[in-house]
């Protein structure tokens, strides 16, 4: 029987024309990772499942894909309550899950490998994970992570590396962006000084509509959240925050003089920025304090990236977190990470053109076939265009030069280069432009030469 | 509760110094790839069951990882004679299987995508596949496959361009290998000649025990296995064949002169070997009649990569398919292409001792960090020294000289920039060499040069 062939809904096969893309935003940002001192580890797939269970919430463990137990998985279980019930079931007939997210893993690795590794551990990992989410325009069940972490050192040159981390990949990415940051002390500070600790989410929520809505509608918005009059009053220069960094640093300082770990939070920001400000990063980081990503866990930095001129959520983001390894017994280890969606990069390198062919790894040169004889002579010039370290084909049968060119066309190939008889004979090679259409003789150096201008 | 973390049996965590290590090899493998102008591919970790199942036998099949479905999946499931058997139940409660090779997968992506893909199709995959095979030394549940195939071109010279990039990759690892062809052509006109056409597996295995045990108990074996005695005396000049790769392809001209079938293998590997001849390939490449790897599916040229001077199976290996995406529709397309196994050869150059610092892309150079002032220095140094390429860092806490040396230590750090007062002063750093222990002074100039030697 023929099957039609299909993948299963949420999840991408990658044709070479954009693994050729992907693999040069991977790269760009594995490269900068490198050149920051970070250094690769990699986890299995497959996790067993109570390291992954209930570190997601609830709607997690349900997003969570399972894997069935091999065997004869079913014949252990013979109560009906359990088998009529998928939940219960699950537990009984499959143990292991594929990852969910990077973080778990990694704070499982930390954990079982703590003897191994020395702190501060400078680590990235860039790897897919899998989650059971309904699929939608932009929203896979497959997709790729790129973290990058140091855990073990409490120093703030950590959040700063991360901004020059994000600095320089998005500049080596040719594509300009904003760095927000926030602060979680800073948060709590207001929710103190307010007297609202529980309700920091629907307040950052609320003033993050401020250019939406205007001022009264949030102020609506804050009451309807039961919270009180007075807080509200309290918050107004909050909402308000305008002006540069410096501005909105100074007014924090006055409105949190009473809060110590308020202060301490501005104290923390007031720091990342000057060391920002001694050194040569030209991407704005501008402090925005509706930034609340992640408030369940981060405890100090809160990042977020956002690409300039473009519709797109965030492509970038992370925060200090001070307690990850704890669930799996180890105390005290302070983090800081940030994650890059590799996904989303795409689509807005995509929209603002800003793939070309000079920054992707793509097959540089085609030597046609005109059969046997020829097809040596040019194997032999193309052990030398590949020692120069030129990605270069030569087209396997001695099919029609129409076909040989619609091949090299459709593989965006550059350069052509004709050898037939003639050129032989004269030990020269007719190369063509693919792109102009001018065509040249030349010598094997100066193709050689040519391909690396 | 906290958990003592553990992965499932039979994975792996890679730690930075095996991901190095690792990555060292991928990244050798994929550039020689690249240079022949393969492009890459990658498909999604899960399939549909539709397109797995059936592929692998019946025991492929059993070593599928299946994947529960979600939600509320057992609901359906009503009948106690499915409930109770876990094959049928498998069926009911699941439909995707996590990638068990790259092979598969390939075909299905080519015929799903026939109408973007030019032919012919050069691509290059490189992603874990999943097995639940019992787990033992070497063997694992989770492990990566380095494919490189060509579809869509019966042309010989891809099968010589599959040496030239094994030859190529190694010479690029450093290591000694063998590679050894056959084709199936020929063991089919073996097959045909002496009218056992069922027993092409029992022969070349018997055949290929003759070092160790004989020709007489070979001979016994061919007969143990109901191979007839005008039969076994006809393999005589075959079992026997020795000497160069002409010598025996003289001799099997004459063995296989009435197999129209056997002299179109010989004419196959001639070719071949005549190709090799012409060109700077270093490697020795050895027909070997006893190569009778995927022998149900190869239809022409086999291969196989042994180390030499190491006890280790086979290091990468293939052939030629006539009609791989036949299962999937797609009539009459002829591949070839070959695996490399990614893990064998690092256990062979792990044992060799063929990784080593300068092939390795470990963190070149730490900064010490005597406190603010003199980190904020640091950092503006370190700018220009990532700006040069050089994977750098600095300490990020002032601990004690000690603890900043450990750290450089465990992670194996060439270089340590040492930068306190006297050498801000000076506009000068003090290098240490981390294995000499010498140390100079010198500008940032200088060390960038240093570090580029």
């Amino acid at each position: 029987m023929i099957q039609k062939p299909s993948i299963p809904k949420g999840t991408r096969d990658f044709t070479p024309d954009e693994m050729i893309k992907r693999n040069y935003i991977f790269e760009s940002i594995k490269s900068v990772f490198k050149l920051y001192g970070y250094l690769p580890i990699e986890t299995p797939a497959m996790e067993n499942l109570s390291t992954l269970m209930g570190k997601y919430g609830e709607e997690g463990d349900k997003l969570l894909f399972k894997i069935l137990n091999s065997g004869d998985f079913i014949s252990n279980v013979t109560d009906q309550n359990i088998l009529n019930d998928s939940i219960k079931l699950t537990n009984k007939i499959s143990e292991k899950g594929l990852r969910y997210d990077l973080t778990v893993p990694f704070a499982r690795f930390v954990v079982q490998h703590q003897s191994e590794i020395t702190f501060p551990f400078k680590r990235y990992q860039i790897q897919p994970v899998w989650r059971a989410d309904r699929p939608q325009k932009g929203r896979y069940r497959e997709f790729y992570q790129c973290d990058v972490d140091v855990v073990g050192s409490n120093s703030l040159l950590n959040e700063l590396e991360l901004i020059q981390i994000v600095n320089d990949v998005f500049e080596k990415l040719n594509l300009d962006v904003t760095i927000k940051i926030n602060n979680r002390k800073i948060l709590s500070g207001i929710a103190e000084i307010i007297g609202e600790n529980d309700k920091i989410i629907d307040i950052t929520v609320a003033i993050d509509k401020l250019d939406k809505i205007g001022i009264e509608k949030v102020n609506e918005e804050l009451a309807s959240k039961n919270i009180s009059a007075s807080a509200i009053e309290m918050l107004q220069p909050i909402i308000n925050l305008k002006g540069s960094n410096s501005e909105k640093i100074e007014k924090l300082k006055t409105v949190l003089a009473k809060s110590e770990i308020g202060l301490k939070g501005v104290e923390e920001i007031e720091t990342v920025l000057n060391y920002v400000s001694k050194l040569e990063i030209k991407t704005k980081v501008e402090l925005d304090l509706t930034l609340a990503r992640g408030l369940n866990y981060y405890t100090g930095a809160i990042f977020e990236v956002k690409a300039n001129n473009v519709e797109m959520g965030s492509i970038c983001g992370g925060g200090r977190y001070d307690n990850l390894t704890g669930i799996f017994g180890l105390k005290d280890i302070s983090g800081v990470g940030i994650s890059f969606g590799a996904d989303r990069i795409y689509d807005v390198l995509l929209q603002l053109e800003k793939f070309n062919t000079a920054n992707l790894d793509n097959v540089k040169l085609m030597f046609t076939n005109f059969g046997e004889n020829e097809a040596i002579y040019c194997l032999k010039m193309l052990e030398k265009v590949r020692k120069a370290g030129i990605n270069a084909e030569i087209y396997p049968e001695s099919s029609k030069m129409k076909k040989q060119f619609s091949y090299a066309d459709s593989k965006a190939i550059e350069f052509v280069a004709i050898v037939g008889e003639e050129e032989m004979k004269e030990n020269l090679i007719a190369l063509k432009n693919m792109k102009t259409g001018e065509q040249i003789k030349v010598s094997v150096d100066e193709l050689i030469g040519k391909m690396r201008d």
